[in-house]
């Protein structure tokens, strides 16, 4: 029992700090419990009034497929969700009419070849990356709507009398979602996005800005000495979660395009601005990850040598740091970024001070060995200041 | 009509492309096609002869819903869809007694409630990330039937009634798609991880093989000229996939574990460890990415240093990739990994080379600020071994 204690106080403390770090998520569960318990009350009290039948469950079940984290998503669903079941029961209705024009006997063959051809037509089309980022669940209830429909056996107007049954339950389902996810304590996707993009570039901005006391740092203590650093290293962690990114902001893009004008964002808001920011910052990451390689590795560099580029070096580093944070904030409050500006002037001298500093340096007393890992470091730096500026250059 | 035409054309030539890409999309169509035939005839024939009712339609919903292009993925939703209806089919009909206890009155509001809670804790779970990596379909699942079964108002008799038909058409519907996505041309996702991992790490040799020539040979033709080289360089972007792919990766090993045994893989396969070698390859992709930079700039540094550095660079370069080249086969025909070991040995002895070489230089005669990149590419090679050392480890 012990041990089973044990266990459930573990999950119970995941699933508090699961609900600290995101509180939204708590609210995204009792949004979906209520718009789950008002469409099954509307259910239950039009089954006991007027006998709504069956179909009064499709709101229930709509609201559960719909209703998505942010906005954009249930927005996409319900959309793909009515717009799809509209057309499909109109073609269904069509197919059954022109299967009945055959004998009794050929008309489930018809029928069968038809759910056949449309099922394998509609499933390739999924495969486009376009069209699936988009309309994925739309042609899947596409597919669902076509077939039920036209194999149901019914009369047409029997099917008639089930299309608008299932379609004004589908929309009541559907509105519920919208306006629950909408109006109480929304979740935009393209707020999510535009934090996700500034948040990643301020993590690149500190592990810049960290990055010249800690590599210099711990040289001048010595080569044996260990390091013992009581600050809180977890800056030089952040860029890590930029490396694989890619998939959640094209996500996150892709649902707010279907969200209507909100804060500051307009209906066509260039989200796609956004994936280009992403994609240079995840370009800049991947540099980072390459200086990281050297950030414990001892500097065998003369103190001569090491003491002419560590001011040039952290000055690239921490100066290309404030520009990205600069660059970051502008995004940010949707300012104009030309304050960075003066950070990429300044990053952008630092290596040409590097580059006398270098040339100046005697070449003579300095082990060329003990130099190729800081001049690694030095030229992975200016790459890093050239990304900065590329981004600079999408942002404006 | 003209540009109308163009667009069917150019909407063919892509859809042609797509399946000449990968034929198992085609045929994956056709085996959705023909599942959900099967399932519309068998509710169409039952319609006609026995009265099988509307919750047959519940056979062609499932064939839609859960047929996915891997097994792995047909048989997590379908085991998902069938665990989910049967528990929260129960707790339903539990709820529902539960509710009549009280006055008629209060039934609603208490129905309501229970709904309301069931509804948000289940979709607060679906927060946790190794549950909804497994069972996020199954807990939607679950929300829905329990509403649908506590909310429908009907007599117990007629809810087991019910619950019985409902039950057996998804297994029909389930079964159905099981059968076929496993029996004809299977696409199954613990294959296409493996063949992803291999195809990865092959990429990456790829790469590294053709570095040395590609970097060096640009060099030899002198600073002014620009390149003009004939040959396909298309193995120079093959990394760039690898760099995004860690959300297919997890994705798919998800889905392997939901496979039976099949083929070479065992039901307990080490999927774990494909994505830890996965993991691993990246990294490199992430070196590979910084190495690229340099691949187009110019070397200016003087030739004698350039030729010292050539040859063990050419040779570490080479020799990774054989590495991973001869990795990625043992990983492939799943034999023992050891003939990369000659390949490791040699780029471990090419770094020596490259160091007794670049300490034998002359430091008078180069320029020290010249020799930044080349060195910078000499070291990356040398974290680019280190990585192929680790991915040698990981997969013995």
């Amino acid at each position: 029992p012990g041990k089973s204690k044990s266990k459930v106080l573990k999950a119970a403390k995941s699933m508090r700090k699961l609900g600290q770090d995101d509180p939204r998520r708590v609210v995204h569960s009792l949004k979906v419990g209520l718009a789950l318990t008002l469409a099954s009350l509307l259910y239950y009290s039009r089954t006991l009034y007027d006998g709504f039948g069956v179909a009064g469950m499709w709101a229930v079940l709509t609201v559960v497929v719909v209703f998505e984290f942010t906005v954009g998503g249930t927005m996409s669903k319900s959309l793909n969700r009515g717009f799809a079941t509209l057309l499909a029961g109109a073609l269904g209705v069509g197919a059954q009419h022109f299967a009945s024009l055959f004998g009794e006997k050929e008309e489930p063959i018809v029928l069968g070849f038809l759910v056949f051809l449309l099922g394998a037509a509609c499933t390739f089309t999924r495969f486009f990356p376009r069209i699936k980022a988009r309309y994925d669940y739309g042609i899947l209830i596409f597919i669902l709507t076509f077939s039920m429909v036209s194999v149901s056996g019914f009369q047409v107007v029997e099917v008639l009398e089930m299309a608008h049954q299932r379609l004004s339950t589908i929309i009541i389902g559907g509105a519920t979602c919208i306006v629950v996810s909408t109006c109480i304590c929304p979740v935009w996707a393209g707020d999510d996005l535009h934090n996700l993009i500034t948040s990643n570039i301020e993590k690149l901005a500190s592990y810049l800005e960290g990055f010249g006391d800690e590599y210099f740092h711990y040289s001048s203590e010595g080569e044996g000495k260990v390091k013992v650093s009581n600050k809180d290293n977890s800056f030089l962690q952040g860029y890590r979660s930029v490396l694989n990114s890619k998939s959640t902001e094209d996500s996150m893009a892709n649902l707010a395009r279907w969200e209507p004008r909100h804060g500051h964002f307009g209906l066509r808001h260039p989200w796609k601005q956004y994936l280009k920011i992403g994609a240079i910052s995840r370009q800049c990451a991947y540099h980072i990850e390459a200086l990281n390689s050297y950030i414990n590795s001892n500097i065998q560099a003369s103190e001569e040598f090491q003491s002419k580029i560590q001011e040039p070096c952290t000055k690239m580093s921490e100066e290309s740091g404030k520009a990205l944070r600069s660059l970051a904030s502008a995004i940010k409050t949707m300012k104009d970024p030309s304050p960075a500006n003066i950070h990429l002037e300044n990053s952008r001298t630092a290596i040409n001070e590097l580059k006398v500093a270098v040339k100046a340096s005697s070449l003579e007393q300095a082990d060329l060995l003990a130099i190729v890992p800081v001049a690694t470091v030095a030229s992975t730096l200016i790459e890093i200041v050239k990304c900065v500026d590329k981004l600079s250059e999408a942002v404006h």
